[in-house]
């Protein structure tokens, strides 16, 4: 049962991630790790943040000769690209839809301000790494994970087949720097993201992923179902606010006998000739590919002005938010969510 | 840290929980139990089963003189109008979206096929009486959480004033047999359920719950937000394939600038104008009420003749599903919604 | 990782226990349950106690045709011997070295002081249950614990041989009344076990427990280490107040080169000379019988008088405690520490 | 709840800590903390290893203006005085009574077997800097720890005055680079580990630990008790071998009535005339000070030759350690024991 502790602060010294219970033996591939990191970096011109940061993981325990031992492993990734500026400033100016109050109140004014401080997007880069590990476990399962942008606005791509996915499928879109199916859909959602930032807004979406070649039988039902520990983790990830598995939210409009998954045997193997459960019943694989989406809101960081509060004099004001933000964080998220997926189920396998 | 451990079978002797962690000197109000019980018995004419229970709770720990005394309280509910009937012939025959076949593999065939044994929906019947538990806890400081059924089908009932719940509202939805805000809607879904009855099939849908009076500064960011926490709660239950916070899926369709919750002070506390947040930032409570969407799929069990395998001899067949069923479980679903949420709640206060 | 929770008080409905995560498949072997449980009971003509329980567990969840599920057991045992009298007079006199006083003081006042409540020993009836199901799933992989009384007061059994111990000499101490290797020792300790109730006092002693069989390779360095995780189960038994791990406390009085195990191959297996590590190096076991000592303190339950408080009113006072009680509990704690152990090594195996 | 893992092998990168649940607005005393730290360093004249490090902790996270956030805090410690040698001849040569060939076997071969990888007590300087941490909480609530090694070989020091230890006699012994109450017996354990070292060996001994100020009514019955608690985190340390809390194993030898701690009234307090129970009573504080003795074994690294074996080879060979290593680790112990505890009583409190 892997285990994982983020740490670390936007504009502190650096962040980092423990993992703990990690299974000997596992090679470091260092390429599929950076590859991983890069899918997370900003360098899509303009869609994204323009905090670039090289983002190299310096890994101080549990690797032995390019091998995991067994014991914690820590990686840590410097904090470069960071902008001094006086937060004093600001310290107390709530930004609308981020932690800033929350974790002002929960910290009792300790926490790290600057930047959203642990709170910050920025700690998704060590998740990213600990996931890449943890898809190391899972490939030599031969288990993959693979996702794309769903739908932003009205703008939807073409929907994974949920009874079908090929591992090709995951490849190619592991290789594009914006993760979307149809080519189409595609520039029109890169339009649309540069529109919104043209209109100094920002827009969220929907994230379909998918796991494939996971065998029948593992989870369990109740607290420690699949559903559980993969939501548990994706809400880990900041700017998530939703999760349905398989038909999730259009069970509504289907009746018992278009909704049940009906079986046959294909191969020696138990097969369901549709797949709106994502692949999970009483908390249990099934067989099938998991699938799920994710909903991710827009970015909260806009530069229009808003009105918001100064929580330490309590007072009404206005923000007027500048900075490097992305006006959407969808292509980056992408591998977010697939290597929180990765983790969740090396917490269950 | 409350935590409970449900336990028990469908056709077993009883169903029951252990309750650890709670808090010394909650009084056992026995009629907001049973009542809380009641509302998830089978008793509005003909929308749902026809196994009715009196679902009498024997608590035999953890209680002396009508007070939590702190220890483990265990609480047992004996089965009672259990059908015997020859399951040998049906064991290996897996119901479509059910948990027969991956409840075989996942334990070996050990697990007790009877009415679907521990995956039964049976089980929830503790989770009441825990929830209930829990919910005094939660009353000991205000918060209360009401539900009802926001859609089923292409029927919508009035959403809630997602800034300002009123407790009379949550009172009276938990006085009503069927949760249901609007009338009209209320005869309009209730008709529906009766129709797919008819139809030999069956319909799930869409509850929405919210938790009001929660304190700012409650939550965690990451593995233990109060998204991570209630999903891996609600997930627990059976038929629940998604949650959604706030806006949850709606964020697709919005701006930055109209899905950022501005705020305000009013009467010394921070407020916000909208709460597409439904009451959380940063995985940490803002204040505001907490509010979430969960949807329920169709209920698996239908008569209507269905493709299916025989897992035992590995062959295709066909199932015809008899016995006592809800055509739709909504209904009796909300207080299993709420009850969950209490115990989540009561994990993280 | 197999979990579990006590429940119950002395004086309440009944005691039981709740186990998580059992293996599906194992044979529910009551007679070894029922000679566990019957190891305990109080049967051996005066030396302890003349409070006699039935002591028949009632499986109420998670064992369908003799065999676990895989889901939640819960067992439970009824109290019946319990002797009704006038507590309240006496709730507030604490019992010198009982948790009549921390009891109060945690538990708000709300605990169930009638016979020590949750803090009695008879909740080790419900452990003594679950560690015999735990000692099932330990056969299965060949693996038996066995102890006997290695000394009260000066009276001193022979040791264990630390390197070598026989199944069988387990066994045989498995059907004494009163675990002790070498009869004479055994008629002197009874001896003064009697002379300690004649005395109005009690006695308390030494445990030694081994555990044979174990593969070299389970547990971890650190808080998972097999001493971490035994010593966390046997201090959750009351009266422990001590654990020693192989040579324990007499290294103190040992240089290095006679303290050091010396290591062979035998029969291609890595053996030591000598087992001072008590089978246990860096918190994981080398293959060699695992071995501690636990110390047990004398049974606080004496009708001597002594003097006391009420901690209601904040003043000292005198107790004289009547009623049936031990004057030495080792003879029964034996197959405690036993089960304890079980359920220790079922959570790291 | 704080929690902390450590990571970190003797011969690698760094080694270090994170810590979580951190209350939010600890002062961060670096001057303490180093204090502490240099308590464990080898500094006393040829009793210890002639490894010195500076252990400079390096805080990567959790802290901002010089107190904790309540985020994880990542502390890390470069390892620098790291002497290069062809560790591979050696690497499948066990040294007796070290970890060597169970980690061997555990990490199926993977682990970092140079100086011992993740089970050299070079970790247990991260350690000390957790513990630092967890005493400045400790602080804020009045509560100390203090300890003094009790015995080595049959040199014995002054024990505690279990019902009454003065803060400033732990004051004293922080300050002691040899924590011996008293100045004769300190003398002649300091010969005894000369002539240990100068006659190739090595010795263990006891160490007497105390917590005092902690309130009534702190910890639980069960697995959860103080006992538990404490013996858990203890044992996580590489060299521990047994504690007894209390009179501990010499319960033993005391009738009831000698054992049992009569209580009285003082300043409105309640109080025991002996502390037999070393302050616990069902797993919960009384408010006397918590006492413990804990064993250490001999340091296993001693430069005799020693049967051991190639476990590569499968075959008996003969091992002549070499390097720097402590005669006897007790007097740097001290700190690591208190520090482990501190640990233990944040979990808890």
């Amino acid at each position: 049962m892997v285990k994982y502790t983020l740490f670390g602060e936007s504009h502190g010294e650096a962040i980092g991630v423990v993992l703990e219970n990690l299974p000997p033996g596992i090679k470091i591939d260092m390429d599929f790790i950076n590859k991983e990191m890069g899918r997370r970096k900003a360098n899509d011109g303009g869609l994204t943040t323009s905090r670039i940061e090289p983002d190299k993981v310096e890994i101080i325990s549990g690797v032995f000769r390019e091998h995991t031992t067994g014991a914690p492993l820590c990686g840590i990734i410097r904090n470069q690209n960071v902008i001094s500026r006086d937060y004093k400033k600001i310290k107390d100016i709530a930004r609308p839809s981020h932690a800033d109050y929350t974790g002002y109140v929960k910290y009792q004014g300790y926490n790290d301000y600057r930047g959203g401080g642990h709170f910050s997007g920025r700690v998704t880069a060590a998740l990213v790494f600990a996931g890449a590990l943890a898809r190391l476990i899972l490939k030599e399962k031969g288990i993959y994970i693979g996702s794309h942008i769903l739908q932003i606005l009205d703008i939807r791509d073409t929907k994974f087949d949920k009874t079908n996915i090929d591992q090709s499928l995951i490849d190619d879109l592991a290789n594009k720097q914006f993760a979307v199916i149809n080519k189409a859909v595609s520039k029109r959602m890169q339009d649309a993201i540069l529109s919104a930032k043209y209109n100094q807004t920002s827009i969220g979406g929907i994230i379909e992923c998918a796991v494939i070649n996971m065998d029948c039988g593992i989870g369990s039902p109740g607290l420690d179902s699949i559903e559980s520990t993969i939501s548990k983790h994706i809400f880990g990830i900041g700017a998530v606010k939703g999760i349905e598995f398989g038909a999730g939210f259009d069970f509504c409009n289907m009746y018992g006998h278009e909704a049940n998954d009906e079986m046959y045997i294909k191969d020696g193997k138990v097969m369901t000739y549709s797949n709106n459960n994502g692949g999970i019943l009483g908390g249990i694989s099934n067989g099938m590919p998991i699938t799920f989406n994710v909903a991710i809101k827009p970015t909260p960081s806009i530069s229009r002005k808003q009105r918001t509060v100064d929580f330490n004099k309590m007072d009404n004001c206005e923000i007027e938010i500048s900075g490097r933000h992305d006006p959407c964080i969808l292509s980056r998220a992408v591998v977010v969510i697939e290597c929180a997926t990765a983790l969740a189920l090396c917490e269950i396998l």
